[in-house]
């Protein structure tokens, strides 16, 4: 194994394996690539189209269809496919876990990612190390990959009791070669945070395009958006599968924020129904300078 | 009374007079300046020290504090002041209105609007004409206008059965100067366009701003917030207090559009609750090609 530190430069992979190379994938592989971090990158996917076209667009280097294959041989697999898919491809990386190869992913909830590492291994092996890059945009597929996104953002790395911290040390470097800012945190913890930050705002602007959709008179009302609803739904244009995988995964802090959610809605609705205009006065000051706190500057 | 054409530089107004210099007047003041439609342009507002600065930055040429002697003499009165100061500011415009002058309004509700009119002149007068730019940023105040707010946007004129044609046309021209395209629409219907399309949103976004930064891990969770709750949040940085005027003044529609949007949402959370991936898929497809059509190209 090549020496871990912290310079992005100098991560020294000689062959980083991709499984899964869309926008996420894609975007890692050519951030690593800008930097001069990785030798060669070997793709896989489902689609040969899709890993032809990576490599037109000198995504990755080479590609195998097969994850063993593709991983056979590389210093770090990241496997950076929807959560639906985790499960499956984990089981066709038992070769490479018993090689003692690096294996992170990039999924958005961690708890059901490590139940599915769990479950194709049989137990979490110490070389692998649950991910999650806080980046991201609506769109999706390689074409959609650029070599900033992770610039200036977060990663998440949720390392377990088990994990080997030199394989967290060569993930974190991975992810700081591309820009990225990366930080450890609990798996729970993580599943919360991001259902509150995340989920819980897709579900809602999913919801409610859907609900917008439905009505009678939704070509004048979408005819008369403006830019504050353009914003507000963008993330609606998200891929769709991808989301149900990640709710379905994230279930239970999902459904907990949502109550939470809810239970405060409710109350402003009440405020409304009796004309109490301070108490929305405050709610939407409260939520103002929250967000106004969280931008400034 | 000049005549009236579409032609933006043509409209031939020697005075405007806007009560309310903020955003939506200042940026009415400066577009139609920049189309040079407008001789002289008087302000009006409740603080002097914003009608000072508007006068240094040019938006407007000079200014009273009563909205009598703002209006007077001139050919068209714009009051863009916030919902819930329309009925007090309409009361002071009783001489412009008996002296036949135009006079209209940019708020975001209007059946409150008419309810104003009508309790504050006796009567709807036919010289009044109900309207609202779709137009807007979060940010708010004279500062914040900018000539271009309006271009490209929809501006939706309400008349009524009583209004005077002639001073619809008048307004009509008016934003056409400011490069908007002008609709009329039934009061009723505007106030359930813009319920669902802004008012439930701005709703929403607050609410949800305002539940999270009740949690407990609060901190935590906006540090790892990403780009799309940036977007999805950002009406929660709109003025509060106008907010509130408008989800008050429209009551009725929006709490409707609510427990549509509530309806539907309960039916996710179940779907949710049972690992039903189907239902969520289905619904965050309809969303998305919803959305997608609607900002195609």
């Amino acid at each position: 194994m090549s020496s871990v530190t912290g310079t992005p430069s100098a991560i020294g992979l000689d062959r980083l394996c991709v499984i899964g190379v869309g926008l996420i994938g894609g975007s890692l592989a050519r951030a690593l690539k800008a930097a001069g971090a990785c030798a060669e990158i070997v793709g896989c996917g489902r689609s040969v189209e899709s890993l032809r076209r990576a490599c037109d667009l000198g995504v990755i280097d080479r590609y195998h269809q097969e994850p063993a294959a593709a991983a056979a041989g590389a210093d770090l697999v990241v496997v950076a496919v929807p959560l639906g898919a985790m499960r499956s491809i984990f089981s066709h990386l038992r070769p490479a876990v018993e090689a003692g190869t690096v294996i992170t992913d990039a999924g958005s909830a961690k708890g059901s990612v490590v139940a599915d590492a769990r479950a194709a291994f049989g137990q979490v092996p110490p070389n692998f190390v649950p991910g999650h890059p806080i980046a991201g945009t609506e769109r999706s597929g390689v074409e959609a990959s650029f070599p900033e996104l992770f610039r200036g953002r977060k990663v998440i790395l949720t390392p377990l009791a088990e994990t080997d911290y030199r394989a967290t040390a060569r993930v974190s470097a991975m992810w700081q070669a591309t820009g990225a800012e990366v930080v450890e945190m609990g798996v729970a913890h993580h599943d919360q945070v991001l259902a509150a930050t995340s989920h819980l705002p897709h579900l809602l602007a999913y919801s409610l395009v859907d609900t917008l959709a439905k009505l009678d008179d939704r070509a004048e009302i979408f005819r008369f958006a403006a830019g504050g609803f353009r914003d507000f739904s963008r993330i609606a244009s998200s891929e769709p599968s991808m989301w149900r995988d990640i709710c379905l995964a994230n279930r239970e802090p999902l459904l907990a924020t949502l109550a939470e959610f809810n239970r405060d809605l409710g109350r402003l609705a009440t405020a409304l129904e009796q004309g109490d205009g301070g108490t929305l006065l405050a709610v939407f000051r409260h939520a103002k300078n929250a967000r106004d706190n969280l931008y400034r500057g």
